[in-house]
C-alpha cells in the first residue's frame, strides 16, 4: 500500500472540507430537505429565453474562436463591457486593470496565491465568507478576524489587531471585506466607515481586498444604489482589489467574474491565472457579454431586487411566527442571506443531524469565524427556495429548535 | 506611490509571462501572420450543429441546475461517462477516483497544489509541456529535467538524476510524463518503456503524473489504439494520477477536462478545486456529457485523425520541399505538433522578431526546457491552421531561415 499522506503538500495535509460543501454532499443524498443552506440564486429568475437566442447565434460555426482558447485577460468586448459596468459604479476603471476570473472564487484563490506567503497576515471579517477563509488558508496564510459592527468592521479592533501583528513582527498585508450584504451576515459597510477604512489601509500600508457580488442585490424598500458605493470608487491611491461576478446576476453556470486591480497587480493576476485555468470559457463570456449588451443584465436587475426582497419577507414573517422574540437577526437590506442568533444554550453545528432529520438544512455559523466562535448563529439562505418551500423549512426550523430543546432541557 | 513589489508572494514575484501566451499577445496585435504557435484545434472540425442542438435542449430552462452552482466533483451523469471512456481505455474506474476539472491546465495545478511544496523535486521530461513547467514552478517546486530518447524519457538518465537528488538529500515526489504524443515533441513513450518506467516509479517510490490529452488523436498510418495504451491502464498499485481532456476531441471552449487518482488524493484534489473555482461550469459539463451520450464524440475521433494527419502530411511536405535536409524533426504520428531542429548556428528565440516580420509564428524550443536547452528548436502546431495557411506559414517560414543565415553568414 502507498502511503499517500506522504506525498501531501503541507497545504494538503491541512486542507478540509468546507462546511457549506459538506452540507451540499450530505443534501445530495436525497429526502426531501428544504435547504437554507448553499448560496444558490433562483434559477426561476435566469434568463433562460434570452440565453437560448444568444446562444444558437453563438454557436452558428460562423466564428470558431467562440469554441477556440481566448485571452487568458478575458474575451476583449467582455472586458470592455465590465469597464462600462465599473463607470456605472461609480469605478472608472481601463483594460490594463481587468482580468477576467472563472466565477469569484478564482478570483480570491488567485489574489491569495499572488499576495500571500505561509504565515503572512491577512485580516478577515469576524464572520466572514468561508470561501475566502479557504482559499487564503491554502496558501496557509495567518488569517486574522476583526470584529464587527452593525455597521461593518470594528475600526478600533482592525487597528488593535494590526498593533497586535505588528507588536509580534508581523506585517499585516491585506483586509478582506465584503461591504454589500455580506456573506454571511448580511450587513452593509456604512458609508462613512468605507472612507474611514480607506484611510486606515492607506496610514498602515495595508491593501484591501473588496468582494462585491451582491451590491445590485440591494432591497429597494431598505438600501439604495448610493449606500452600496463601493471603497473602490473612492480609493484615490490604488490600495484596493476589486472582485465582482455575474453569478448572482445572470447565472452561476456560467463562471464569469471579474477582479479590478492596479495594473502591477493585474498583469501577475494574469500570470496566476495561465497556470491556474489558461483562460475562463469562451462561451461563457461571450454569453455574458452579449446579455449585457442586449440588456437583459440591466432589465433583469429591479426584478431580481423585488423577488429576493420578497423572499426576505417571507422568510423574516415566517421566522418570526414560528419563533417569536427567541429567534434574532439584523434585518438583510440585500443579498441571499439570514444571519440568525440561536436561543442561549444551543449549537447550531450541534442541532445539524437534527435539522436534516426535520428535513431542513442550514450552514451553522462557525465556518465563518476564524477565531472558533459562531456556535450559536445559523446562515439561512433565503435565495434559492420557492416561497412554499421557506415557510415550510421555517416551519421545520422550529420543529428542530423544540425537538433539540426538549433533547437538552437543561441547556434552555 | 505604493510599492505593489512589497506585496508580492515570492511564488508571485517569480513569474513570468509564458512563451506560448506572450506569442499569442504578440499575434493578437494583428498583421497577416500565419500562426504554428499556439496548440489550438481546428474549429472547423467543432460539432457546431450538435452543440447547438444539444444546447438548446439543456436551456429549455426546465431543468435549474443547468446554469446553477454544481458539485466540485463533477456532473454526475459526466462522471459515470469518464468512468466508461476510461474503460474503454483500460483503464476501469470508479466515482471516487475522478474529478472534473476547468480544462486539463486546473488539473495540473490541483495536482501541482496537492503534491508540492516549495523545493519538492518534480522530474520531467526534457523537453516538457511549458503549461506543467510553470503550474509546478507557481508551487515553487525543484523541476528537474531528464532526456529524452526516440521512445520517450531516458531510463537510464532518469535513476541517475534520482541518485543525484537523493545524494542531494532530497527526496523525488514525481515524475511528469506525456506519454502521447507529446506537447512539444509529437513522441509517443514505447509501450515496453511504458512498463519499466511504472516498475521504475514502485522501485523508487514515486508517483507519476500522467497527461494524456491527445491519445484520442493518433495517425491511423502510423499509430494505433494499443501504441496509446496509458501506463494508467497497467497500474497496478495506484502509483499513476491521470489526466485526460476534452479540449482536443470536442472543445476547448468549453473547459471541461478530468484527473483520474487514487481516491485520497482525489479527495484532496476535489478539496483544492472547491477553493480554485467551487466548481467547473455546469452548462459545458452538460454539453460534453451529452455529446458522449449523442454519440456526437465517438463518430468524431476517425474524422479527427484523419483531419490533422492530412494537416501534417501537408505540413512535412511543405517544409521537406522548403527546408530539403537542412531542417530535420521526428514526424509526429499522432497529436497537434511537429518538433523542429534547425540547422546549426540558428537561434529559434532569437529569430522570432524575423519571423513575425515575415508573417509567421512558431513557439521557440527554450520554453519547453527546464534546464535551458532547446536553442535550436521549433514547435510547429500543424492542428489550427488550414492546409493552404499550413503551406504558406511554411514558405514564410523558409524565407525567414534565409534571411537569418544571410544576416549572419558566419553563423551557417
Amino acid at each position: 500500500m502507498i502511503d499517500y499522506d506522504a506525498f501531501l503538500s503541507r497545504s494538503a495535509q491541512a486542507m478540509k472540507e468546507s462546511a457549506i460543501r459538506k452540507m451540499g454532499t450530505l443534501l445530495a443524498k436525497g429526502g426531501d430537505i428544504v435547504s437554507f443552506a448553499p448560496g444558490y440564486p433562483a434559477p426561476e429568475m435566469f434568463p433562460w429565453q434570452e440565453f437560448q437566442e444568444i446562444t444558437a447565434t453563438l454557436l452558428s460555426g460562423t466564428d470558431g474562436a467562440v469554441l477556440q482558447y481566448g485571452a487568458t485577460r478575458g474575451y476583449r468586448p467582455l472586458l470592455e463591457a465590465i469597464v462600462a459596468l465599473m463607470a456605472s459604479r461609480g469605478a472608472p476603471t481601463s483594460l490594463e486593470r481587468l482580468l477576467v476570473t472563472t466565477g469569484s472564487q478564482q478570483g480570491l484563490d488567485l489574489v491569495a496565491r499572488v499576495l500571500l506567503d505561509p504565515d503572512d497576515v491577512i485580516l478577515v471579517e469576524l464572520p466572514s465568507y468561508t470561501g475566502a477563509i479557504v482559499a487564503f488558508r491554502n496558501l496557509r496564510a495567518r488569517i486574522v478576524g476583526v470584529r464587527q459592527e452593525s455597521d461593518g468592521v470594528s475600526l478600533e479592533h482592525l487597528d488593535e489587531v494590526w498593533e497586535q501583528q505588528r507588536a509580534a513582527g508581523r506585517r499585516v498585508r491585506c483586509l478582506y471585506v465584503v461591504p454589500n450584504f455580506q456573506n454571511p451576515t448580511g450587513l452593509l459597510i456604512g458609508l462613512d466607515k468605507r472612507q474611514r477604512l480607506l484611510e486606515w489601509a492607506e496610514r498602515r500600508d495595508v491593501l484591501i481586498v473588496e468582494d462585491d457580488p451582491y451590491r445590485d442585490l440591494y432591497f429597494e424598500d431598505s438600501a439604495s444604489e448610493a449606500e452600496v458605493r463601493s471603497m473602490r470608487a473612492d480609493d484615490a491611491s490604488g490600495r484596493v482589489i476589486y472582485l465582482s461576478s455575474f453569478s448572482k446576476t445572470l447565472a452561476p453556470g456560467y463562471r464569469v467574474a471579474w477582479i479590478d486591480a492596479p495594473p502591477p497587480l493585474a498583469a501577475k493576476l494574469e500570470l496566476a491565472k495561465q497556470a491556474a485555468d489558461l483562460c475562463t470559457g469562451g462561451l461563457d463570456q461571450r454569453v455574458v457579454y452579449q446579455a449585457w449588451k442586449r440588456g437583459v443584465l440591466d432589465r433583469g436587475l429591479p426584478l431580481l431586487r423585488a423577488h429576493y426582497q420578497r423572499k426576505r419577507d417571507v422568510m423574516s414573517a415566517a421566522l418570526r411566527d414560528a419563533f417569536g422574540p427567541e429567534l434574532h437577526w439584523p434585518e438583510p437590506r440585500g443579498g441571499f442571506f439570514l444571519w440568525a442568533t440561536l436561543p442561549a444554550g444551543l449549537d447550531a453545528d450541534a442541532m445539524i443531524p437534527r435539522a436534516i432529520a426535520h428535513g431542513v438544512a442550514y450552514v451553522a455559523g462557525e465556518a465563518f469565524f476564524v477565531n472558533g466562535d459562531g456556535a450559536r448563529y445559523l446562515r439561512l439562505s433565503f435565495s434559492g427556495p420557492s416561497e412554499e418551500r421557506i415557510r415550510e423549512g421555517v416551519r421545520r426550523l422550529a420543529e428542530t429548535v423544540r425537538a433539540e430543546r426538549a433533547a437538552a432541557p437543561a441547556a434552555g
